[in-house]
Order: structure tokens, then C-alpha cells, then sequence
């Protein structure tokens, strides 16, 4: 039986996005960042209010950088969705965490975090229904430690956290249960 | 030592979307997407290929539902992704499941899915750089066995299904790391 809970965005899980920009000092900013996802095999879309500093330093350097936070640096990860690099300049630094500019863009490649993609400034979607940064990906650097024996990513390995926002947890991913375009191949045959 | 893997699309995890629409015979299509997001507290965006049949009736009827695919669900979950609605008429009745009409849109609710959000067509964002479909949140519906004692979706009971885009897998929940907006409260404080 279902029950009606009024206007609530009902998408989980959400990732955990480290946004790295310079500021117009060449200063390190970073910010915590729920609302963003692939929209094309080499874009990303963000749903930022514009108001915020990394929104600024995006205009300025038409550059970021976004990692995912895993789960040893939930700390961190946290902290920089709390305090607002519009009202603390020294924000990274309290941190003590380590920063390296891209050799791809304009801006920070934030050290501890195990994967970050590299994007320019694609466009600023600003409609009545949506204000979204479409970054596009130029590359993607990861922690070797986080890659399987194919190559590829294990998202086991890397550990990345994932939000909730209906109760404002972050969880560590779970078990395994299908591989995609595989699970229901026997249901798309059976019935063909 | 981070390693470069070209223009890798690194968000994780994803959600594992199940967008209802119908037709323009009233048939139900239910249709697998993973790159969709919320973009405002009652907006959510997602980024289709225009070709889907998905896409042909939300712009018919100017509505649809998103729901959230959970464990017990993966086979039908992963054939919804592997067949076209395009190509299957009966793809919906293959899966023996069951749909009501909404009473806030015109779409249609799938009862096996746990939670779903009933959306109208808000815009349709179609630039160079992304095709995106942005929904108003009209209502959202959950199992009742969802919920914890304090009326909120408790994702651990909703049992969502996540995806690995790295390698194409669906993946449970893990274990709770920590609180947002508490975690990093004291590295705030500390440093003020």
C-alpha cells in the first residue's frame, strides 16, 4: 500500500562531489555537492545555486575539477558542505588536506580524494525550471589502487560515499547483486 | 599516484530510474534510466536520448512517473534497460507486472516499484551540450514498509538498487558512514 509524502525529490543513491575551483586569487576552493550527474558520455550537469563561490570561480576560470569523497574522508567531505567559501577564505586550508593544479584545466586537483574528472565549462543551462554548470569531461585521473585487474574501476576498491538525502546520511555502497544488460536477459528472451 | 584514463564519466553511484509513461494507445511503457538527478527541491532532470519512446510520450502527454527499481526487482529492473518500447508493443505486459494511473498525472504507477515521484513535463532543455527532460514533483508515493518510525523513507527498507557505471552493475545499500551536516561540524568549529 502506498502512501502520499507530498514534493519530495525521491532519487537515492546520490553521489558525493568534491567541486574544485581557484578563486580570482589562484586560492583553492572546494564544496560538497549532491545534485550532480552524467548527462552525455563526456558531460556532467551540476544543480548549484548561484550564489555560491565555486559558482563565481567557475565563471571566472571556465574550469573544475570533480572528485568523489570515499569513505575515509567523510570528515572532510562534510566540513566543505558546511562552511561556505563566501565567509571562510582559509575554507581547504583547515582541512590540511593537499592540492595540485590539473595539467588539463584551470583548476585543483584536491589529493586525498581517489578520482577526479578534469572539465572545462561546457555552458550555463538558467532557465525558470533549472540553474545547471554542464562541465565537459577531458579526463578522468584515478587512484591506481582503485582499479580492478581489467582496467576499470571497482567501485569496491574505491570506497566512494553516497548521500541520502530523505535522512541526510552517507552510506558506503553495499553487495553486488546483477551485472546491467545481463540480469533480464532471459526475461527479453523467454518472451520474444 | 593517480593515473589518467581519459574522458571517463565518474559519477558514482547512480540511481536505477524506472520512468513510466503511455503511449498514444494508453499502452503503459516503463523505460531503465540512470542519468537522471534532482535539480531543485521539486524538480528533477533527466538526460534521455530522443529517440526513446519514453521521450515521444512524455512529450504527448506531458507527464510521467520515476520510481525507484529496488532488490527484489533487478531482473524486470535490467529488462526495462535491455528492450525498446520502440520495438516491443507488449514490452510492459512481459513482465507480468502491474500499473495503475496516477491520480495527480497522467502516467502510470507501477506497483511493484517502492517509492515513485508523479511528475508534469516542466521544459525540455535541448542545447549543444545536453538533452534534458525536467519534471515538477507533483506528489511522491511509498510503501509504507519504507518508512522509519519518524515518517521518513529509511533507504536501508527501500532496498533502491544503485548502478556502477564503471562496469554495469547494480549494487545494494552498505552500511551508514556518518550524519551530514554533523560529521564535519567539529573540523568547522574547530577552526573558526
Amino acid at each position: 500500500m502506498k502512501k502520499d509524502i507530498g514534493k519530495i525529490p525521491a532519487i537515492f543513491p546520490m553521489p558525493v562531489l568534491m567541486i574544485g575551483t581557484y578563486d580570482e586569487n589562484g586560492k583553492v576552493d572546494v564544496m560538497n555537492a549532491a545534485w550532480g550527474q552524467v548527462c552525455d558520455n563526456d558531460r556532467i550537469i551540476l544543480s548549484l545555486t548561484e550564489s555560491h563561490k565555486t559558482v563565481k570561480n567557475i565563471k571566472l576560470n571556465k574550469a573544475f575539477t570533480v572528485a568523489l569523497a570515499d569513505r575515509v574522508h567523510v570528515e572532510a567531505a562534510d566540513y566543505f558542505g558546511i562552511v561556505s567559501g563566501n565567509n571562510a577564505e582559509d575554507k581547504f586550508e583547515r582541512t590540511g588536506y593537499h592540492a595540485v593544479k590539473s595539467d588539463k584545466v584551470n583548476a585543483p586537483i584536491i589529493e586525498e580524494f581517489p578520482i577526479v574528472m578534469e572539465c572545462e565549462l561546457a555552458e550555463i543551462i538558467d532557465t525558470e525550471s533549472i540553474y545547471g554548470i554542464v562541465g565537459k569531461i577531458l579526463n578522468t585521473k584515478v587512484d591506481e589502487s582503485a582499479l580492478s585487474e581489467n582496467g576499470k574501476v571497482d567501485v569496491r576498491k574505491l570506497d566512494a560515499l553516497m548521500f541520502d538525502q530523505f535522512q541526510s546520511g552517507y552510506y558506503t555502497v553495499g553487495e553486488k547483486v546483477a551485472t546491467a544488460w545481463n540480469a533480464g536477459l532471459d526475461l527479453a528472451k523467454r518472451n520474444r
